[in-house]
């Protein structure tokens, strides 16, 4: 940690603030120049609050210099983590399809579904039973008759579970759902993401919609810290102030994340676009970007979907995605 | 409802387009223009998917018409609400202040700042139990025990408390509580919005780092849905580019809210600009802009403050501070 | 355009607008509904200015119907612009690659990156003479001397030349430079752009780092409405909260862009993400998106650039990014 | 300025680096810690370009300390500017109103609003006549012919006229306008900036709409390091997601910049807000938090104005919003 004092501090001043320093068993080492003098700090600075430090008068700004994220950091993990579902494998060169409607509606909705995706190469069945509703007179999901109709689904296809959690007492239903979705309204719902942290179960995390990566990868430190270290992270568009498109998914996340993080990162072009004309394109750039996985709404009958119906490929739609997807990989592979 | 169809569209696709959407139980009304036919929906459109209806070859573009929330909306509630913590009112011309530490720290320090800022006209009490925080390597609060800690000042002085919640389990802890605080990243907690709304306590609620005025609104519809009308609007600032301060005030919101709803609107100027300095402009120009209340924090010893010291008003800056808005307030009312 | 009005507003009322909106040409629907009255207006509603209307005591709020870009818009032109600059084409299905340093330093600088990027496969020289930099203390390019060396790389190598420029007055300078950029900063200068519709030059039109795409959109009308269509559009990232990249770039709005206008649309994955090491993930996206070409910047020595040497790949780096992008374009084709 | 090694960085790596700054003249001071090593700069860094620094293989970060604005900088310039026109001051304590019509439309028009704001206590006229427009088929303004209703104007009440250039071109048109505006798309047009340094014009600089208070000082940086220190800031609003509101009023920008700078700062609530019922809070909110004056628009008719109307007071409504500001400055001196 780097402390910048303000021009004009006095000696005793400097002093003082050393000695206080050092009585936090931190190694003070000081540099003085024509305007300004800079303190560097060496040892366990993590219990010390920056914002605080920048309150005190003498002190002009201050720099943190390691990462907050330790358990999700790749300087101290440098082996991709690969997140496996009995033989499925995601990350470290494993690229998956998630897909699925967005919402369970039936028996027959579901499983024809899932035949189709499955048909066409996705690895996981997504779908949602609990639904995050900006309005009280929403469509909610089908709740835990939902979640049978998922298990039903997966015991007539063979495919894993994905689906999205609002609320830790719902954790004795999703016994065996696959993977946990945590939502992006629930990025920071860090009671949730403890609760998360006490299971071995895979986490898909998906990335708040004005949250930063640095900020993401704090939430997936909540999970890990509890030792959980199946966490699979998601772009899935942040906010931003432009209107035609619902939000802007943000590519550039799969490199830098690859950077910071050795955990898997899976993009979902759906939700972030919000028209099924967009997830084709947005669906093949994320594959070129180098992502670990893609997660992609499938819908029968996109027209009569209770929820999220104009953001859904139809099966036949998803098939030529898939293809194309699949052949952009080998580009990248060669 | 306003749908607006694409140019070129064709008379029967209209014809069947109307069709489908009286067999919803809508009028319809047709306007032909030169270039684009305008399609009004009248009746109740609250079960129509704008985003579908969207995606639908023939539809250019949809507009709803009501405002999506009903029981926060001045428009059918005319008056002011005015929500009562014992003899303490907020809201409809009543003017209070909140103030207290960031975080409940001792005995001696939650019940020493509770009598100073009783005694410079603060009504009631904040102090955090539960602390959200980005990282899981920081404090987290006292938890259940800076509960009882806040009971015990709350039976010393008589003032009322108010303290965040974070998880739905927690309610019981929270029972003699007088006003529960849903923090800005819980604010699309929907689960907990319910739970709150199943109950009649008073529920101070944040606006979210990067949420609308109407999604705020949306979320205290969440809670009034339930039956728990006693619901205290509070903005603390948004993410915005700037880095000088930590997030924006936004105190237009004062007098929009006031306009789209009848609930009371408390501003918290401490958190939004991290810095004690800026906190006082920020409160008198809050309390100018027409605030219901200021939720500020006080510290008797910010520079060793557990957390957010920085931002923290010593209890005679509070005092100074409380006297210049009581004044501003007195000039409003002229 | 549709006005829907207040509840409770009285007929007189409703008649009276009527007869205004009549005074002004336009033909008058009115949709009578439970608690809102809607006015369709149908005309040439281009001189209705839509916040004053909603200044009006009786009108809740109106929505424009028409896009107000006519010249750019791809409903009235439905075939793809294809912008040539001598023999080569941008757009329409023609993918080129613009390369070079961000600024001129040297003529050995700029002919040995044209050399090794035209071997590479870029069709133009990009370099910048005219620097905007956010310091006044900060390197402000060789000015008209870099435009002399542009034109010497050009006469050598045969490439034809994009740079940026700031000023009008400046144009004479440009006679020989193929393609004009107008960087992020100046997208909306508006005296700028209106000049530039006076002559015929290719404008390349970088979109601003917060402006939305219908802004990008109606500069391009400012441009095209003087009378030059030759613009091509250019998404460079725009502002967002995230920290680690320097901005985001958004790459659906290529596909978006396609949807909405009939410009060609090129990336510039150089300053979006401002890091070498992203530029190739970003350049491949961008390609598997559908976009018409890609600004790279190249720099012979990054390390001792100028200015924005971080973002710059070297001649050997460019090579392999331009192979994998071929590779991704013919997928897309196949 | 301080650099942040990574990890594993060798010594003779380090000792090059150090070679190198010090053959650039600076003073290098390392502190090696138990992960990270830094490395302290003392002298001149203002020609060291932070990132290209961050894009050296052993550097994690790079943190600059001194403010890139000088002239600016209340640091080196404690006193509060205070700009003149005449008799008028602006700053350090003066207070002053700048009110008129968005668009200069005809003489009847500029010169009753300037009589009605003058006797309210507006010490300025405002009024455009060339006006930034998104589309090129709005209204332009009366251009060279509203500058001379503007001095019309001015030669009848003797008040002090504020005006936007939009062009560097339109400088003699200029001559005998008190103070040149320039406007929010227009802040980082340094080439227009870089023109008006070279006068002694007092210039209204307005802050972009998403842009930092740094930039915006930078850009004031541009006018001042030609030799024109008579700058006054202005906020006008800033782009955020919330859309009840057409931007954001920063008044927190008040009060930092009072930190930061010597300069005026003088707040817009007409644009910001974009609706005539907001401006009467915020104006009287932002002389509460300690703005140097306010300009505000006002119109004889607002509602048939010929642009924004739909944001101006009448100016029965202005008399009484600066009754209150001028009573709330009163509670402030106190």
């Amino acid at each position: 940690m780097v402390a910048v004092l303000k021009p004009g501090t006095k000696k005793q001043q400097i002093d003082n603030l050393s000695v206080w320093f050092k009585s936090r068993g931190l190694d003070v080492h000081i540099s003085e120049g024509k305007t300004h003098t800079i303190i560097g700090l060496i040892g366990d600075t993590s219990k010390i609050d920056v914002e605080l430090l920048e309150a005190i008068d003498i002190i002009e700004s201050v720099k943190g210099i390691s990462d907050p994220f330790k358990s999700a950091n790749r300087k101290f993990h440098p082996d991709d983590t690969v997140v496996e579902i009995g033989d499925i494998k995601i990350g470290g060169g494993n690229f998956q399809f998630i897909a699925g409607p967005c919402s369970v509606e039936s028996p027959e909705q579901i499983l024809g579904i899932a035949k189709r995706v499955k048909a066409a190469g996705a690895a996981l069945l997504r779908g949602g039973a609990f639904k995050p509703r900006t309005s009280p007179y929403d469509f909610q999901g089908l709740q835990a008759d939902g979640i049978d109709l998922l298990l039903e689904a997966k015991a007539q296809t063979g495919m894993p579970i994905v689906s999205e959690i609002m609320n830790m007492n719902h954790l004795p239903l999703f016994e065996h759902i696959d993977i946990v979705q945590v939502g992006a309204r629930n990025m920071q719902n860090f009671d949730l993401l403890k609760e998360l942290g006490k299971t071995k179960k895979p986490v898909l995390l998906k990335r708040g919609l004005a949250n930063t990566l640095k900020e993401l990868l704090m939430s997936a430190e909540y999970i890990m810290a509890g030792g959980n270290s199946n966490v699979v992270l998601c772009e899935r568009g942040i906010r931003t102030f432009e209107t035609y498109t619902r939000n802007t998914l943000d590519l550039s996340a799969i490199p830098m994340l690859h950077e910071l993080t050795h955990l898997p990162v899976v993009i979902d072009p759906s939700h972030a676009t919000g028209m099924a004309k967009l997830v084709r394109p947005m669906a093949l750039a994320a594959a070129a970007a180098g992502a670990d996985g893609l997660m992609v709404e499938v819908h029968n009958d996109p027209a009569n979907a209770l929820c999220d119906g104009a953001q859904s490929l139809t099966p036949d739609q998803f098939d030529e995605v898939a293809a194309k997807v699949k052949a952009i990989i080998e580009v990248l592979k060669q």
